[in-house]
Formats: C-alpha cells, structure tokens, sequence
C-alpha cells in the first residue's frame, strides 16, 4: 500500500457507521491506501459539540431510521434497529483494541461482526460475554477476549483514543480523515474517493 | 415539467443550501421535473430538534467553515464568509415569496442573487433596503418590493411557510422532499438524483 492509512473514526452504535464499515476497506484498496479504523467514544465528542444521538432527536431519530432502512434496500446490508437502541458501545470499542493488538489480520472483520450483531442480528452488546464470544469462528480465544475486556489498561486505551478524536476535530460518526483531510458522514465516501483519486483540489 | 415538483426547503444563510440553490433547478430539469424553493426559519425548526446554527457549535463550526472553502473549490463558485454570519435571512426569505407571487418566472434568479449577496459579495442581508435592490436587474420594482417586505400578510406567511416545515418532518437546510421522500442535505443531491431517475428502492 502506498499513501498514509486513511482513519475511519466511528462508534458502534452509530447506524451510518455500520454501512460504512462494509465499503470503507474496499474503498481505500480501489486507490491501494490501508484504512486504520478507530472506535471511539461518540459520546464524548457530544460534551463538545453539544450534539446528542440522532435516534433520542426530535425530527431528525424519524428522519434516520426512515434513511437508514432506505439504505439498506439501497446496499442490500440487513438492518433492524435494536428495540434497546442505542445502548453503550464500550465493550465492542475495548474488544476491538484488545483484537487488534493480537490478530491484526481479523479486525477488521470482526469489528464488521460487531456491527452486524448489533445492527441486524439484535445481539445485546452492552454484554462483553457476547461481544467476546464474536471472535470465536475467526480464531480468537473467546475466553482471552473477555478476560482482556475487564482489564484496566484497555478502559484506558478507549479514552485515550476518544481524547485523540477531539485534539484531531472529530466529531461525528463515521468521520474520515485521509492525509489530514477531514470528511464526515457516510454519504461524503465519493468525496473522500475524489481526494483519493486527485489527492487535491 | 411530469411529475410532482421537487420541494427545497433552506434558510438563506445556510452555506450549503447556498451551494445546493445553484444546481437543484438543473437536477430536476435532467428529470424533467420543476422545483418549488420554500425558504423558512430554520431557527424554528431549531426550536424542536434542539440543535443550533453549524458556524457558532464547537468543532462543527470549523469543520464547516473548511469543508464551505473546499466546496467553493471544487464547484468554482465564489465563497467568502460573511464576517458577521450567521445573521437573520428574515427579509431574504419574505422577498421570495413576494417576488414568487408576483414575478414567479425571476424567482428562483431572485433567490440565488440573495444567496450570491450574502455568500461571496458580502452585502448585509439583515437590512431589507439591500434584499430589495436585489431584484432591480431582474426588472422587480425596488421601492414596490421594500414596501411589501414590511407588510404584515408576508410576515405572517414565513411564519406559517416555517410552521409547514415542520408538519412536513423538515428540519434543516438544505432539505428536499420528491413524491414524499425526504433528503437531507448537500450531500444527497446524487441520492435524490437516483430517487428521480428510479422512482423507487
């Protein structure tokens, strides 16, 4: 791969991350660039900019339930929104850290599988036993995720990296950043694709 | 023109439904459909979503301001930032819809002279004597349209155009809604696109 890694900053319960958790790595490979994905705490980013979730926003949670199944007919990605969403990411973002240490190949993967059992297989992930238990059929030790979930320096790293997100001017979900530039939103992929192809404008 | 028209909903200083405002007319032509501009008071519909202005929320506002300059790069349209933006687009949005009902086939010109004064020749859209004399090279009788702007029958019909907004689930600018079908944004202009050449998903 030529070209830094372009950053995907997202959170796992953010339904436009999800569908662009199934195109970003494509996306990059089209212009031979790796892609670093960052879970972080959206949330955070909230105490910032004031915003909060779409979904508890007047208005706007009927607009993105309304957009986000109209793309899933668009993509052909399942999607049901969970009856308990949004609940806490935090154990999806601390397995993903862990993972990514120890079996750099799968994480990519398995942050997909995360997504998917949160946003189309109705998976509680506020539980760490069931985000755990998703690395099992790509060879990761179920029982070493979870012990490694509870640990404290992982709950450190999680932080940090959603400290890094707002020293960087990242704000939403998903949240691009390609040589420094900055795209936010799913819907901003071609815009992002046109920086990669023309690397300036 | 086939078809229902396409309605765009925006406030005048909004920077993106500036940018939307010089290309929607040619989108719905492609599809042979007409355009209805409904400019309103996004500050209304603020009131329900709890959201506020882009320019003054931390880390939104500097994205924006970098993603507007980038934008005016990439469609070549003149860009500079009013220094006292954000300010009311109240006479802005009455003078449409007096031009509208009077001078329906310069309307839309109208509008994107009103947007051009605020967004790159930095005119004070906040007095009506500068909206008005927008209209001068369009044949609009400036002292007729001054007159008007300060009519009771337009201000009670902004009013009630912003109360529409949000019947109609609208909520930001630009926003636009084809057959029903809502699109939020800039960046889904292509997704409307594709909405109006498949009529469905």
């Amino acid at each position: 791969m030529r070209g830094a890694p372009i950053e995907f900053w997202f959170d796992f319960s953010s339904g436009y991350a999800y569908f662009a958790a199934h195109v970003i790595d494509e996306v990059a490979q089209r212009h031979d660039r790796s892609v670093l994905w960052r879970p972080y705490m959206l949330g955070v980013a909230f105490k910032h900019t004031g915003a909060r979730g779409l979904s508890s926003t007047p208005m706007k949670g009927d607009y993105a339930r309304r957009d986000w199944a109209r793309l899933a007919r668009i993509t052909g990605l399942g999607f049901q929104l969970p009856p308990n969403h949004p609940i806490t990411a935090l154990p999806a973002s601390r397995a993903y850290y862990w993972v990514e240490e120890r079996f750099p190949e799968q994480a990519h993967e398995f942050a997909r599988r995360a997504f998917r059992a949160y946003y189309s297989e109705g998976a509680d992930m506020s539980s760490p036993a069931n985000v755990a238990a998703l690395g099992e059929p790509l060879g990761i030790p179920t029982a070493d995720l979870e012990a490694g979930l509870a640990s404290p320096p992982l709950k450190e790293r999680v932080k940090a990296v959603s400290a890094e997100a707002i020293e960087k001017g990242v704000f939403g979900s998903p949240f691009f950043l390609a040589d420094g530039e900055p795209f936010w939103g799913w819907d901003r992929i071609p815009m992002l694709e046109q920086w990669l192809r023309t690397g300036s404008w």
